[in-house]
């Protein structure tokens, strides 16, 4: 069916309702459901909302088909939204950012390398959105209320993207402050909604279809405890590097080129809510490229790997009243934190990509995901399933 | 007059025409003028536009009187535009930034640190306005009719800003995308509008007015002849702090306190036909430090003071065809370089300043201009008063 | 046999003999050699020098045994020079750097990161003798005769080290400026000694014995024909968590636990021909970071993970008389060079670690090499053998 | 007199028991003693001992006269200490740096910028002693008996440089280890000795004798009563550039040119008893810039312009048993402090100029000390004279 341009916010929030409700979450496989091996525990949603208070939100906006009519769609986009300490607080985290290559966009990291701080939500969404996404986060906040009249809180928001031109109509500029709006308000704990969903929706990674994944691990009581969680919008890749649990799947599984070029992208969160101060949280970021190494990308030039980091500890070090008093895991107790972002990075990204479904967008793009079956029978071959 | 919320183009287009034009730019007496002293040889227009092909154009917003009513108004805001090689080129000249206090935002910034490339103009606005302004640059790049349908160039915009919400509704969102869309169409060479204009409407600094100012310097030739041009969006400082050509002429002129803290901001744009690669790009923007720290500047924590510097040098250099052939000034001759940047810094400071007009905004805010009188009897009392 | 502390320079020498000439060197099989696969196409010597100009000495430091003894050993440590133009021309080479985990030095990055020029060798050893090894290249090159008697040039010499204190009698400060003159005067192209040799002598590599490993790859002629070769001093990792090949071989071999911690380092030296500019090299130094990720490394808190680039192209870049004329690769077709960075730094370790042999040192501690039978035993199982 | 090439020990520590003693330092006039104008509230010493446990401690080295004999002398050169705690504790403090212009050498950042640690003294020589000086700090920490006989501790040292090479035979290594442990030894509280003393000795500011400098500024309780402390190493700068208190006294005063670029350096070290977290001590340091602005730098290409800042509260943050507990200023209470900083380092470059005195070194060069009855004239001509 092909639609004409309307707005369509019931099926929008129909789509949203669909594929962000807990059971359809639940009912999809896994990466691990289906055997493919990962080192490290992951926490009981195996996502990034593991870490306490940490919500997502997402938009997911489909419609259209057929040949591309700039500003008529066919639209397949949409806006996520991680919100460290949920959607009624806005009581900024220790947080950190960094770029492994930087052919895209996270608004508000000038302010967020210099101040330490995270003020407000991440959000992800396409390349041509961004902006009224970073506004729309503003106005939002004027809108619940800020008791500063003037507005200076959220000022400066957090608004990464990667590109989705290959199958949605991103000239067409279809993200509205509408859009936003919900995916902060929609925003929840729980199971996180994967695959085709959000900021998510028209992304390609390595060749198949990619998206939205998200991976947990909790470290050892003697390790404190902690919890890592890790959420990536992925669009980056070639089929041929691609590894799952250090086997080249990519090139086992072959199939139609998408492209020449690593020209995707990917932006990855991740959450924690082991007292790191802001140092601690840019090596943490920083660490997210081993996990990345481990699933065979080498970054090219087109892409915009951007990776932020947050801690949901210290509650009150943003307060500015008086000496602030907070708590720091010394440097040397860092490693597990390491290993766990690592592991949960390495495990988002394949989380993304099996929860991912076949999708055709502008001009009959389609991009095929990655089949399970398939998926098996090599990690069965190179003696790598786990189940 | 109060004006009732009414989107007054004609009037916004006419405030535009009397400052935008080049005869209204000529009558006003800059910094210079009046007998402030400052060091090196300025171009033809002492102006960023002295720096072959590169483009400014404003939109200035001045609507409504009295008391706030968000979304309403008063309206005290704009947009300035700055093009490397004025609004008929996309090639991309080589950049690099530099952050002295990141308390502000910079869009753009993560792929022209990476990719060595400023690809497109360098927009400055309100703080919540950067979003509009970042996706209206696409959106014009694309109806200017890319050459590539699926619109991958400049998508990932330079916009800047510097927070008015003491004289303007800055929560109104008054900016909209026609309004980036002037500033692009209207930039001119020659002689650059000053003071409250543009992006710089509703600024203010060192508890003075402040807004738009530009300088240049021209190298002699044993140095190459180069030109080095400056223009800032200046919101930043306390008054007592304000040091002009060395004398502390805000705490002689002294004055109403308009704020206990440094909060506000400054954007510098720094432009060269010096051939320069991005490495000695980045050592040109963190100069700009120096030249604020002569005209006093502490660069409180509520500032974003960010530097960004391109050369017009190399026009090919982005060409993805082949080899590029570049060329380069050697390291060591780029000290002429640099002391042009700290001294168009300086002057272009004082420039807005002294352009800068009195201006009553939101609440019945006013913010009182440089007065000029006082400046030349204070240089004078210091034996500083060029004429 | 014990040996008292003695500087035996006879010894030295012989040691620096037989593991330096090239028919050693080639006797002793690679990774490949037992079957290890890896992707692209290495140059003649899958070696640093396969990049044309490039030469590399060693200085290996073995004497003593049994009880340390501050200051008298044993000895276990060395020097390892690499010339990005040989011993012959002090002409800087375009350069950057990356830290990855910054638990370590690396001198003379300052001026690498400002200037974009590498001038002079990288320089590596153990922790505790960058100093003497950094002055000593200054002295080199004054004997060496600089055409400026006050010595300008070479001033800021780049020195990097990893940790040998669990072998060697690191706190006896054994290296001395005439080590770091024959590391310097013995460089050669052509092939590279591997494992316990320069630097690398006393090093330990996922708790296997580790050292210096080197790979290469030429690119395709459609990319260019470019080399890029790479050159570790690896000292870092748990075994535990040590991919060969994407199989988890470390967990697989087991074997005694040398420590708990990631508590060692990786120097990465990235040499090319392409003609980079010094922002593309630091994207070049960052992706090292992939390759490692392949590996298996998480880069704990203890790690040093630092990483050079250089680029040989451009030989007079760094003259100082007029202007530079320089070719540049567009950023567009970085992507070759990117893929081979991470494939030759995922070989380099593993070469690495396949050279070294068992080692015992201060107070008896020994490390045992990684079992080539074992490994092979382990890729079979895996079905991941080459051959 | 001419002294041959002895090593006088005795003459040394002559040399520095004279200009060390508290007496001495303070029979010298400092800058505001004759009359130039600063803001802000200096502690007891104007210095930054002021800083409860700082410790500064120099060895200064002079001998031999007339023509320069690579290895013999003339010698003027000498190292400094700067102990954030004192020469007795091994406790580390939060730090962090900065670079201006990156053209020299302060090792041991890449640890510190990571681990947001500064763990032992800062070092100040000359360029080609900087690594006898760098392995010497760990050679003095292994001989005060560290309890880890494997020496992990302070094995990363924080040496930097300034070029003395106008007036000290730099190609002859005349700093040896003793030099720095006498260094370390010596540091003490209370007045710090400046100008041509320590790492200072040969080293020349805006072609007057420059050298070492000092100043601190205390807060008003209403901000904590927190100390600021600078110390410099002075270096840079071109005559025609130099301004003190805003006056262009260089270019007044005039004289012999000692070199036509700006070749020099400058080294500054911050110190404070704030409780700041590295994050915003990396905000401290760059804030040195603009106290280097208001003195009239530009700081040139062959310039090393690094700054380097640390706190000493939270005493136990490198603790590595369990959570650490720190204390944070908030950081919008910061402005007092980065206000201090650019007022103390502005008073520190003059302090240095005003205490050096002219030296005659190598070849006879001579570099005269900046008139003091000069700068009064300047000062009163431009009616800027305090008393």
């Amino acid at each position: 069916m092909f639609l004409t341009k309307v707005r369509w916010f019931a099926l929008i929030l129909a789509v949203s309702f669909l594929t962000g409700n807990a059971l359809s979450a639940q009912t999809k496989p896994r990466a691990r459901d289906i055997g493919v091996p990962f080192d490290g525990a992951p926490g009981p949603n195996n996502a990034i909302t593991d870490v306490k208070g940490v919500e997502v939100g997402h938009t997911t906006l489909i419609s259209g088909e057929g040949k591309l009519q700039v500003g008529k769609g066919p639209v397949r986009t949409g806006v996520t939204a991680v919100l460290p300490r949920g959607k009624n607080s806005s009581n900024p985290v220790f947080g950190a950012w960094f770029t492994l290559n930087g052919n895209g966009e996270m608004t508000g990291t000038t302010w967020l390398e210099d101040s330490g701080f995270l003020d407000g939500p991440v959000m992800i969404t396409n390349t041509h959105s961004v902006g009224v996404v970073r506004d729309a986060v503003i106005a939002w906040k004027v809108k619940h209320g800020s008791p500063d009249i003037e507005g200076y809180w959220w000022s400066l928001p957090v608004v990464a993207e990667t590109w989705d031109g290959y199958l949605n109509d991103i000239n067409g500029f279809h993200v509205r402050p509408e859009d936003a709006f919900h995916a902060l308000d929609s925003a929840h704990s729980g199971p996180v909604e994967e695959g085709n969903v959000g900021g998510g929706t028209g992304m390609i990674c390595n060749e198949f279809k990619g998206g939205i994944g998200t991976s947990s691990r909790v470290l050892d009581a003697q390790y404190g405890g902690y919890t890592v969680g890790v959420l990536v919008q992925c669009n980056y890749g070639q089929r041929d590097q691609l590894r799952v649990a250090g086997i080249p799947v990519g090139r086992e599984i072959g199939g139609e080129k998408v492209w020449d070029d690593d020209v995707g992208s990917i932006i990855v969160v991740v959450a924690t809510d082991a007292p790191l101060i802001p140092t601690q949280l840019k090596r943490v970021a920083r660490k997210v490229s081993l996990g990345l190494g481990r699933d065979g990308s080498y970054s090219g030039d087109g892409s915009g790997d951007i990776f932020i980091a947050f801690s949901t500890a210290n509650p009150g070090a943003a307060d500015s009243k008086g000496l602030r008093h907070l708590t720091m895991l010394p440097n040397d107790s860092l490693n597990p934190i390491f290993l766990a972002t690592v592991q949960a990075t390495e495990e988002a990204v394949i989380n993304a990509m099996v929860a991912a479904e076949t999708m055709t967008g502008i001009n009959n793009h389609t991009v095929a995901a990655l089949p399970h079956d398939r998926l098996r029978e090599v990690l069965k071959k190179y003696n790598r399933l786990a189940k």
